[in-house]
């Protein structure tokens, strides 16, 4: 290859991230990839392959940044829940790509599988220690805490009119102020009907209100 | 307009839900959508206007049917979860619908934002009046309410690969219960740490773990 094929190939990766973030993946055209970066089109498909191709490795690429960058501690789910509620108001594409990816690409990804499977490994057993309270099993769990950390971001452009956007620093800060408090309960035994020390529950507490 | 008129709007409207569903507004056909309802295309128009229309009224028309069938009650947070969860799992058209919303018609809806004004009035009054717990604002308490009751439908697919796909109704059930508690919790004052009758909260629990 060239001597500047690494710096054409992030030109290229930067151009689609930016592409498949606005229009998803059946709205996205490699000729305006190409165009933004600045490349030859051909070469885009030597480098990456086809579109859907593209897409995945852009895809993997955010995704494989975002999950290293939000360390899981099992003792500290709603320190995970602001990291991840940072990633995503700071990298509003971010996102996006998420949620084209679940419409228009929805098989598992490999990397989320493994990444996912060793949090969900990690959460079972710290339930089992009682270090986690275990009302709420795992793989419902680790949904929530990231429907949480992702809910004023994902939310109804309705919704976030009226709660006003988090357009400035203080609202963002109540906003991430909220996910954490939100975390903090759901992995905590209410009181009264309460399992304190993760005693088992009984029917009727099992049952809640619905 | 010939007779049969409401019929054929009636088949306009089920196979461009159908057909937004799936490909989003940008991927979706109007050709398909007036060759599935065995109608003419330009009948379409006449009828609902543009593709850009016609998603609107899809949109609005499900929308407005999930939120009728939803009932509201700030006692029962809860039941309103579960009831929500009941909607996006027996419809999986419809969390895709306001899924593609969200990315490609992202302007508030004026239906969905009337009726948010009324429950964000509602969750305010009830937190006055010391009815719901009002460690978490009003419009972050709906947004994490509805993303609760969402997170397993809306979780990433690698997620619900390792959960178990809710296939069998004994699942379905199990992640419902799971909904019903996260939100009992997230409305109910934890133990320790917890603010009784909704006294002021100290800074160190405002800051929770995060």
């Amino acid at each position: 290859m060239p001597p500047d094929s690494t710096e054409t190939k992030r030109r290229l990766l930067a151009a689609a991230t930016e592409e498949f973030a606005r229009y998803g993946l059946a709205g996205a055209r490699v000729d305006r990839i190409a165009e933004a970066a600045g490349a030859n089109k051909r070469l885009l498909y030597v480098y990456f392959g086809d579109k859907e191709q593209l897409f995945d490795r852009v895809v993997a690429d955010r995704l494989g940044a975002m999950l290293a960058a939000t360390p899981f501690d099992v003792r500290d789910l709603s320190g995970y829940a602001g990291a991840l509620f940072d990633q995503v108001t700071a990298d509003p594409a971010l996102l996006r790509l998420i949620t084209w990816q679940r419409l228009e690409r929805p098989d598992p990804n490999p990397f989320e599988t493994d990444t996912f499977r060793g949090r969900l490994a990690d959460l079972g057993a710290a339930q089992r220690a009682g270090i986690v309270d275990s009302a709420v099993p795992a793989a419902d769990l680790l949904a929530f805490v990231r429907a949480l950390a992702t809910a004023w971001a994902g939310a109804s452009p309705a919704l976030r009119a009226l709660g006003a956007e988090p357009a400035g620093a203080a609202d963002l800060a109540d906003h991430r102020r909220a996910v954490v408090e939100a975390v903090r309960r759901l992995v905590t035994a209410p009181a009264g009907g309460g399992r304190p020390g993760g005693a088992p529950r009984t029917r009727r507490q099992a049952r809640g209100t619905g």
